[in-house]
């Protein structure tokens, strides 16, 4: 493993340390084509930045994101950073020919997200979007039962996106809340995208869409404690159809209460079903028709080393997975990627797909109509 | 217990012998004001009347259903037969001054059944549907919790009804799969109109709705083996507003591999969520977020005496309630509402409602947008 | 159905309504040999007995047991008293020629059980003792999947009958926690004897065990609110050995906090494992090491017309299974028991056995070691 | 950070793999002390342990433990090497003044142990043993739970260690099955030993207990496909009294098929009950008495920030927890304990109280008789 990447992660928050947690134990557990350092980290402040920096194991660190993507050393830059600053980033970052991967929802409308892919296209670096949930081995192993017809032709597919983290009505304004930081889109843009991009992952691409969306606690108080209007929703539902004509529906709530990780699909065939809870990430129900009819059933199917990804972690059966050991199968998909070792998936392109279907159901709500995926305004 | 209700049956399938087991026990778990009796059973021939009369316990039969309904003895007509001959049998029960309880759906379409329920105020009998699920103690509870205001307002309503049984396109042609005889409305009126029935019933009438429906296997063979189109839809879902402005959305199917008995509900509020399925149909899960934080979780709540109805049944808590168990309420329901002690719901005027957002479902195909539930063609 | 079986009841509490509720249902739901008759009640009182049999619909009654057992009309005596009593009225009703359904613990001891049986055998006539929870089909299920050999050879037992009605220190007293009319053996008698009777169900008789038990709650008020002791235990635990050389364990408590119903059971073969819980009492659990591995994992079979007895109820799988229906299928066994189509089980000569594991448990307490089953003193 | 813990593995299987993983993450997860660096890796031949150290990150390796455990840069050496060699290296190590890590079970006997602890105790290092179950946050909370009363007093506990990997009688002989390796305790050393001390941290030690072991699976085939003997127990099952007076049972097995990681408790106590099931390790259900009679039932509490440990590796509650991040919560424990900044639990002394049911259990089988833990021969 003579080969190193040099990362550069802009952004120390949640998802700053999940990928430095990741990025250290990543060569630990799987054989890897390039060892990735967790060279560089840039905050907002200089001083803050070399705190974290510290803490985390980083060898450098700025207050200057420009710094950070410019810097010749680095090979890859992560981008951690609040949606709004996606679309800056990413380009300043490809235009120096780094590799990129960025968090979800990758920028603020689709038009965007498709410049940074075409930028990405022309520099010819690797992109990855944080879509992380479906690098979960039991999502894996759905998508391997549907190829290998376990379940017949897909009929249905419901997803959701619930969790409860802004159900209090108390709980301030934040960046997430508005327009200009975080699209129209809000429980729509923020949690909808993961499994808008999970469906598409495993039934295809979204052909068509209708929906709406609400706003359930209009205003919260700034840090001042003065109310200011919330700009976008708290919960949004759609139907949509695939381009392979199978039906769906998706949901997704920011105050669904009880919800702390409520991605969940249910996906029926002709001959099963299958039914995945990310509350429950290393478990995969599979209904299959072709049991004998007295033995029936939906079976709970713990994941082991007999699926994907999940033997270089652990080599018991059902001993349990985490939420860092899905972030580490990603960057493994990176370090790979970018090796020529596999191909990338979603990468800034198939990201433009997931904002499309974003985008669509704004519109239908709108114009209170279906509305076709990439449909010309 | 002086007072005694004639039940007169149409039918000896399926229902009319749960009608039958419900009436027999009735009197032995309740403390009724009248005591049902099983004095006619009405089939298609008077040999088979006879015999199933004595295997369920009528007192006398008929092959002709309109002398069961002209009977002068007969108190109560029950209907459950085939959903296109309900019209004009509950038209004739009612005509005869018969107390009606008829099976769901009520007609093949919205226009028949105000066309009934009008006929039924006018003659002023009493009348009731069976949407039966609605009488399971765990859904009087969910009711029950959410009018004491422990969810807080609701903000969102999912509820589905999948069952499984049609899922082999290897299974004939029969009167459920064609327009004539159950409407072009299949799962979606078969099915759908359940979880319908029970939405209204938890968060009040729907007032717009967008919806498509799907046929799945769209050919079975006949009893000569020949192939015959299926006429009305294996699959349906839809968006939907409650009057209240609550944000919803229902799926309905019949070829859902492995749900047996899918009837689930989700009712988000602001302040807690419950969960129903009919699956495990004396439970309700309960979130409540005023729960101290460490100790927040959905609770299982397994059904006892000291919930609705249950106690009549049996004085341990979680000793099981099974379906037909649920009859009984129904018809305890009915016998007390005729009786004048109880006010009976969802009589033919309720049902109106739920044909209404089944025709409107499948006017929002038609148009492919957002139709209001009574809106004029 | 010519024939008629007139049942006597002695007891209007809990299991006499249940028999009632079972009795009147019980030839609408199946076809039966014969049909039993709801004749006579017996409860303490004659003014008592006549309201409860008006109200459980039994057409005569009386104050005094005796009457009714001795009376000439009736076929089948249903005993439903305290434990303390079964002894004296079985005699009585054996004596008299009747065939005697007899509620569990069938008496103090396994010398009264045996006396009982004695009794029984030389009078010629049928009994049963009212173990309801093995007519439940899931059970029924999980003995014909270990005939099938879906388990391969059994390996381990582990039975559990917690409730925890008794968990509240301040209820009070009751014959139920006194020597001298439930026994010495409270928990152990009351609820361990249940799961004890479907081990033997399902793997066989009991050769040895070792266990103890304990009194949580020493003292409890009588009516006048003085203390007393209880006399028998809260909670008890033992091993055991089956015959067959299979290992098991049970253990049982009235005071176990959360358990409603919770006689569970989980048996371990080499081919597989069955789970049963009968809080959840319409479906069984199944692992079969034979699934592919990467599709192995405990399926939740939903009980159906496919398995045993659910049919005569209900058509469609998952719709549900009650408290009450379990009672009928043990009527229905009662019934076609003595009128010779089906062989009865538990009779009282079964239960000796059930009573002589109890005693084995209470003497390898005293004596602080294992005690085979029926062990002379 | 400026202290460094140099750590020496012995072993480069599972285990040592994991604790590879655990360390090089641990200081991007925690603020600690002191950094954890891997130093040295030790297997058996210099040429794969070379070769498993670059794999794993070691800087140094040694195909010859006592190198390792002479090593004067080493700090802390940590054993994962089968249970036979543990007491020679544990011994080497103290002897070399090094803290110490082990791998459960710490030695063959309890006398073993003891001297162990011993050793430990006059060098005055550090010790701990790899019991990593009780390092789970849901295990950590339900603790807590108990200490603040939450569930009253306890009156009963009963766990569970049920895994299959052993189930195929195919699968070959191995360290683990011989007396001379593993001991003569076989499930009961290698797997009750875990949910022993899970016990013992949960409910205080163990006064005594009686119990019994079989084999299920008598011969397996050795390399050369020659059936050999199986030298201890596939299966055990024990009663237990805790030094509390608190009644339990534990049971373990390698042949219980389906079950993955079975390591689960109930505890139960007079004012509510908690269940644990490591296969769902990120849950704890709760049942709480003094919950409202309508609104009781088991909640699922799903582990999150508001819990021990977990906001460490996350900010989002149920966003997952797995294998490895208990095991950095062990090494976090160590690290810490070394530095002083935390008691150190389960030391080699508290795991002598382990090796000491085991023992009594082996004892009990063989007398028959209940045995008091640490009684003289």
């Amino acid at each position: 493993m003579a080969r190193q990447l040099n990362f550069g992660v802009i952004g120390s928050g949640y998802m700053g340390k999940a990928y430095a947690i990741a990025l250290r134990a990543l060569p630990t557990v799987f054989r890897l084509p390039a060892e990735p350092i967790c060279d560089m980290l840039a905050t907002t402040s200089a001083g803050r930045a070399a705190e974290q920096a510290r803490e985390l194991g980083f060898r450098r660190s700025t207050g200057n994101w420009r710094e950070l993507v410019e810097d010749p050393a680095i090979d890859v830059v992560a981008i951690c950073s609040p949606t709004y600053m996606h679309r800056e980033m990413a380009l300043a970052a490809i235009a120096a020919g780094k590799h990129v991967i960025c968090e979800k929802p990758l920028a603020l409308s689709s038009a965007e997200c498709a410049e940074m892919a075409d930028a990405a296209d022309r520099a010819g670096v690797c992109t990855l979007v944080g879509y992380n949930y479906i690098k979960n081995p039991a999502t894996a192993l759905a998508r391997q039962l549907i190829e290998a017809g376990e379940i017949g032709e897909i009929v249905h597919f419901r997803g959701t996106h619930n969790e409860d983290f802004l159900m209090d009505p108390g709980l301030p304004m934040s960046w997430r809340l508005r327009k200009a930081f975080a699209s129209e889109a809000g429980a729509l843009g923020d949690l909808a995208s993961h499994i808008i991009n999970a469906a598409h992952f495993l039934c295809g691409p979204v052909a068509e869409v209708i929906g709406e969306s609400q706003i359930i606690h209009a205003q919260r108080p700034n840090t001042a404690g003065v109310l200011e209007a919330v700009e976008n929703d708290d919960q949004t539902q759609f139907l949509l159809r695939f381009e392979s004509g199978v039906m769906g529906s998706i949901e997704a709530s920011r105050i669904a209460a009880g919800r702390k990780m409520g991605l969940t699909y249910e996906i029926v065939g002709t001959r099963g079903t299958l039914l995945f809870d990310q509350e429950r990430l290393a478990e995969l129900k599979y209904y299959r028709a072709d049991d004998p009819p007295h033995l029936q059933g939906f079976r709970t199917i713990l994941i082991g080393p007999e699926h994907p990804d999940y033997g270089h972690f652990c080599i018991g059966t059902g001993h349990g997975f985490g939420y860092n050991d899905m972030i580490m199968v990603e960057m493994r998909d990176l370090v790979e990627g970018i090796c020529g070792e596999r191909p990338l998936w979603p990468r800034f392109r198939d990201a433009v797909h997931t904002a499309e279907v974003v985008d669509a159901v704004g519109r239908s709500q709108r114009e209170r109509r279906w509305v076709k995926v990439g449909e010309s305004e």
